[in-house]
């Protein structure tokens, strides 16, 4: 159909159709804050997953991987608790997992293995299972379609503000006027790295669509959006993304290349993945990482990622320092392939470094630039492939490190 | 030769036979600091080095690379500039780093090709050549046997304190008491990661050997110390690490297997770099990590690397918090293989995870620990292939976020 796309930053998962949510206080965060949610879609439909690649993966995540095996793709529901991450926590930790997905299922009156489960916090400790008992029982019973704030309170950890939103696709499709909705919500803030589900995801939508196609559609979009950023290139052991699509709106998606659908999930998805950057642990500016004229697509992402994740890139861009050689340095030390002839460096417009030559009278136009909120860097590597990637990173700031010295303490 | 080794702290890299060096003001440090340095000896003598793996190398590692591949590996004598690393200007970059080579070479009495030339400092500057041609004038002139503690002060940069040792090895051959020196002297301090020379290194040896067999001897001891440090993972565009031999002590080395100038050369190099990382920018704490039971010997590397580059590590340790769960966390994401079932976690002797299973009731033991100025860890990956790594690496503070993003304005 020849669609239109309206972003809702109000929105969240319960946007769609055929979703309810809710958040509850559990006790498991020793603030008091929500802590325990649940995403609920009104039948057992189609559901899709991408999962960490640390190998060191969290209960949950195998727990998870091994349900929407079992069920060849589809989902009743998530199960989430946030401050405790029941990772690295032993055979206990596979039981606690397991017991959250059957106590949701028997309040839900699903199969377990129709349930997601997903754990963020502490890694190393024991869920307090007393605890996520009642949060799960409570979570059940106060679902509802207004449920979404809740939900994307109760998964922040660190998170300096929740992170959600949706899409309306509207369109003709030449039997009268058709719609339907893409929404989302997730947590950041550190551990955030690309390849592979870098964070908690989760996204729901009302088309109907085989779990296949839902599958192919959100590797391709992660790949652009939640494989895109980085906050200081850890990969946690509980990253996930999930997708539940109810189908409710009688809008039909048949493949991944759905140019309306793509459009949707990957507005959703980058949009969701942008705010873990903008609120990345200490980050005070968000910036968007241009790597042109590669030699192949790959080296175009490592000098990217390379550039994302180097700390002296990132606290000179805190210290609003217009330091590009530390821009080169990286490009340089990432493995691509790389000339520093006909390597250029700008900072939005300003070309700080020119095919080789230094231009260090523009460094003060370029500090200027790098006093805003939002900064875009340019790499050009100048050589023949012209391949590009464009990732998205935050800064450097003393206030990540207070915030990981003293996470437990 | 049956050998004994003394460690000498205050020693330098004048200590062995045959060698002068200086060091001046030439105004290139804002500061006004020594900022110009020379190593010389008394005649062209072997010669080696390692350099950058960047592939934005300095003019000046360029030049140098050149100058020792145009004289097979001789040199008479290495110049050193701090303040300005020469790095990403272009040609007068390069015609810069040969004037350089070419009037160290006048004022000594020897070809420019003899000359070895570093230089150190804000990437993307030209040099202050005016400044330079005099700084060198002064420290030709300034050359003295006692000159090795002024030199170590010109090549500081971010550095907190100077670097520099000797080791006296002494020995009967048969033929009577024989006895050589290494000394050597480095800078430091961010910008450190692994894989070939690391930073500014240079050292000095009395004994007699073929360039080839120095190169080699180089070589395989910067793996086990230059390139098992890490302060952040960078690596930067100037770093490289020379070695001359003076030959005056008289004693022969023809293999890079002798035990006794192999160990005398670790022991100089093993403390430099360590001492590089205990000097790293903003660090209070320098921290072994040990990996053990390994698949393989890059695995081993692999899991030691990602841990020390760490910033969830590095700053857990900063805080004294013994937050094992980023340490299995690290090492998952490492790359190499992994197992969380046969993993186990020790802070100094202190297991805090055993086979998968936490023992956190131990954390606060383990914290004490942490609140050494020496701390050391240890990830046994408890794989068959039992191969084992060790690297250095430093906590990470908000002194390092404002070191860096103050470090140009």
């Amino acid at each position: 159909m020849a669609a239109t796309r309206t972003f809702i930053p109000t929105g969240g998962v319960t946007s769609p159709r055929g979703f309810r949510a809710s958040g509850v206080r559990a006790g498991i965060k020793k603030n008091g804050n929500f802590d325990v949610a649940i995403v609920e879609a009104s039948a057992v439909v189609a559901a899709a997953g991408i999962f960490t690649t640390n190998k060191a993966q969290a209960a949950p995540v195998l727990v998870s991987m091994e349900h929407l095996k079992a069920t060849a793709g589809r989902a009743r529901a998530v199960i989430v608790n946030a401050g405790c991450a029941n990772a690295c926590t032993g055979d206990q930790g596979r039981q606690d997992a397991i017991e959250m997905a059957v106590l949701t299922a028997r309040a839900l009156g699903c199969r377990p293995a129709e349930v997601l489960v997903t754990s963020t916090g502490v890694i190393g400790v024991n869920l307090p299972m007393e605890k996520v008992r009642a949060g799960i029982a409570a979570a059940a019973s106060s679902l509802s379609t207004a449920g979404a704030d809740d939900a994307t309170r109760a998964i922040m950890t660190t998170d300096p503000f929740p992170k959600s939103c949706a899409v309306q696709v509207q369109g003709f499709n030449g039997s009268g006027v058709q719609g339907f909705s893409v929404g989302g919500m997730c947590k950041g803030s550190g551990m955030i790295e690309p390849r592979m589900a870098t964070m908690l995801g989760f996204i729901t939508t009302d088309v109907k669509i085989a779990p296949a196609v839902l599958h192919a559609a959100l590797v391709k979009v992660a790949d652009a959006t939640f494989n895109a950023i980085t906050v200081d290139g850890e990969c946690s052991t509980n990253d996930c993304v999930f997708v539940l699509a109810s189908g409710e709106s009688g809008v039909e998606v048949t493949s991944a290349d759905d140019a309306d659908f793509i459009g949707a999930l990957t507005d959703v998805c980058g949009f969701l993945a942008r705010e873990i950057v903008r609120g990345g642990e200490g980050a005070t500016k968000l910036v968007t990482v241009n790597v042109t004229g590669a030699a192949t697509p790959n080296d175009a992402w490592l000098a990217a990622r390379t550039i994302c994740n180097s700390p002296l890139v990132k606290t000179a861009i805190h210290g609003g320092d217009p330091n590009w050689g530390r821009l080169v340095a990286a490009a340089g030390r990432s493995g691509a392939a790389f000339d520093i002839n006909t390597t250029s460096v700008s900072i939005g417009p300003v070309q700080l470094f020119v095919k080789g030559v230094p231009h260090d009278d523009l460094a003060p136009k370029a500090a200027d630039l790098l006093m805003q909120k939002q900064i875009a860097i340019t790499v050009d590597l100048g050589l023949g492939g012209n391949h590009a990637a464009t990732m998205w990173t935050c800064d450097f700031s003393a206030e990540y490190v207070r915030i990981n010295a003293e996470y437990r303490t």
